[in-house]
């Protein structure tokens, strides 16, 4: 035990989805400063999509991505500074531009099954002498064989980190942990783990992908992010070391920041509701909630059997289209139980 | 898997902690109605601290205990009504008015290290024909050993489930675990495990117990509960499915009957904020928190060194007159380092 853990804290890139990607580059700042003087060693910034995305269609945030990575660079002494990159949504010329800003880490993101996609910017970002971690999102959707045979190409592109990422808040504990030991089993880079707590077991999950072999994980002040949001890195930091791991911060400072920098900022505090809930029980990405919504009343479909139902057809992001498809067919069922 | 779990809803006992076991008559039979609707076996009721407890003290509750059964028992069609007995403040009279009004079973109460205290309790209530459950409070305190050798004396006095009952939220899920093995591996009586939120592993360790051998579980409804509150009823019962064991209720009224009528209840979303992660670290009870604050303002003490320095010292409830003592030890030593 005592495994010396990376924690990665992700407020300012996952968080920036729970406040429509509006912090300035001034609260970037701060939060960094706080986060660094911490004691966490890698920040993610930039916008809560990835780089390259704030646009009319996922947001427009409040600074470039550029700003975001200039502003934390600045405020912090030892942190390094991550940013995500999407392909399709990121460019490498977004990239090289937040290389250039001081971004020291790039996190690419691809669907679990789409590791292909993520050859080109890692072999870019290591060429630039770049620190690769790489994301296999939505791991609920794979088994652990096939998402460790996904690790391996991701490894043989580059990445230094991988990790399993439970995009959706979908996995619980025992299906974290048989995740990342089979990713263990099959590569030999380290590995990490990326909760959200729609189950809420975002830090029940973290735990057990630490007992399994990662030894990064991420998190974010408050637990602020996505739907029912992240590990909430304070109380991830405790709860490691709690269980005889070493968190590698000074938790008390991480509290404080927490509690007197980044609870000021939220609009509203991070819990589990009935969206969340239903989203991590269907394993859906949080851009399939408002939709559902308006498919539901228009066909007079209850929301839940709309997402559950999408969830069985495994959509991914991307495909929210299959909503009105989805919520016509349920609609036309009612009907037929109905008239009979 | 497939466990067949009884879920316990503790929404409005331990979830009158957070209201000032202020909770009316009539919204304890709402509550009672929709959880008896979503299936729930078990649901707890009366004073926050227990049955009997109504006073200045521990707080004046908006009913009698014999009221909030009466109301719950006449709210629900199969649900069996339970109520929280602990010995020092509980009566046998209190208890058998709440027999009397239809209670049919009761939870006995003690620290984790004075099982002797449950006898007394659990004989008369066995006697009267109520089912019995009996809790190891502060589980965090004993060694799963040792924590098993206290079981033993419960179920030889006729206890029927025995719980690891994590009081300060202090257990991590291996922790949670580990304990529930060991009373498994000494009594043949059902297990339970009743959780709290601080360190946000509320779901986790309740996952824990049931891969252990637990087959009833605690929850609260949004979580509310005292300090960081309990695992949330109806996330918990996602979790369980997801999880491959089998809740034994209707989640989707559940979810229902948690966002459309516990939630407009409450006074405040149920977080971990400092106050909460704090005590679980320093595995204190919620009721060392306030006196803390006062002596820390008054000896010029950090909050969090008080309470660490409390936990180090195994305090509980009851002892909280160690704040002053502990409090004015510190102060001696910070002034001790300032002037040399």
């Amino acid at each position: 035990m005592n495994t010396p853990i990376t924690l990665v804290d992700t407020s300012l890139r996952d968080g920036m989805s729970s406040v429509s990607h509006r912090f300035t580059a001034d609260q970037v700042a701060t939060v960094a400063r706080g986060l660094d003087a911490a004691g966490i060693p890698v920040i993610e910034v930039a916008h809560g999509i990835g780089i390259g995305a704030s646009s009319i269609q996922y947001g427009v945030a409040a600074a470039t991505d550029e700003q975001y990575v200039r502003a934390a660079v600045a405020a912090v002494r030892v942190s390094d500074i991550a940013v995500l990159y999407v392909p399709g949504i990121s460019t490498l010329k977004d990239l090289d531009a937040c290389r250039e800003a001081g971004a020291g880490t790039v996190r690419v993101a691809t669907h679990c099954t789409e590791a292909d996609c993520a050859e080109q910017p890692i072999r870019h970002a290591r060429a630039q002498g770049m620190r690769v971690m790489s994301f296999l999102m939505m791991s609920h959707k794979l088994e652990p064989a096939a998402l460790a045979a996904q690790a391996a190409k991701l490894e043989s592109y580059g990445a230094q980190v991988i990790y399993v990422v439970d995009s959706a808040g979908a996995l619980v504990p025992s299906a974290a942990g048989r995740r990342v030991a089979a990713l263990r089993e099959t590569v030999s880079c380290d590995l990490g783990f990326h909760a959200h707590n729609n189950l809420g077991v975002g830090i029940g999950n973290a735990l057990a992908a630490v007992e399994n072999g990662a030894t990064f994980v991420d998190g974010s002040l408050c637990g602020l992010g996505a739907s029912a949001g992240n590990a909430q890195t304070e109380v991830l930091a405790v709860a490691l070391d709690r269980a005889g791991h070493d968190p590698g911060v000074d938790v008390f400072t991480l509290i404080d920041v927490a509690e007197r920098i980044m609870t000021p900022l939220m609009a509203q505090p991070q819990i589990i509701d009935e969206t969340a809930l239903l989203l991590g029980y269907a394993g859906l990405y949080s851009t399939f909630f408002h939709p559902t919504k308006r498919a539901a009343e228009k066909y007079g479909v209850p929301v839940r059997d709309i997402l559950i139902e999408l969830g069985r057809r495994n959509v991914i992001g991307g495909q929210e289209d299959m909503i009105i498809d989805v919520a016509a067919e349920l609609s036309g069922r009612l009907s037929a139980v109905e008239t009979s």
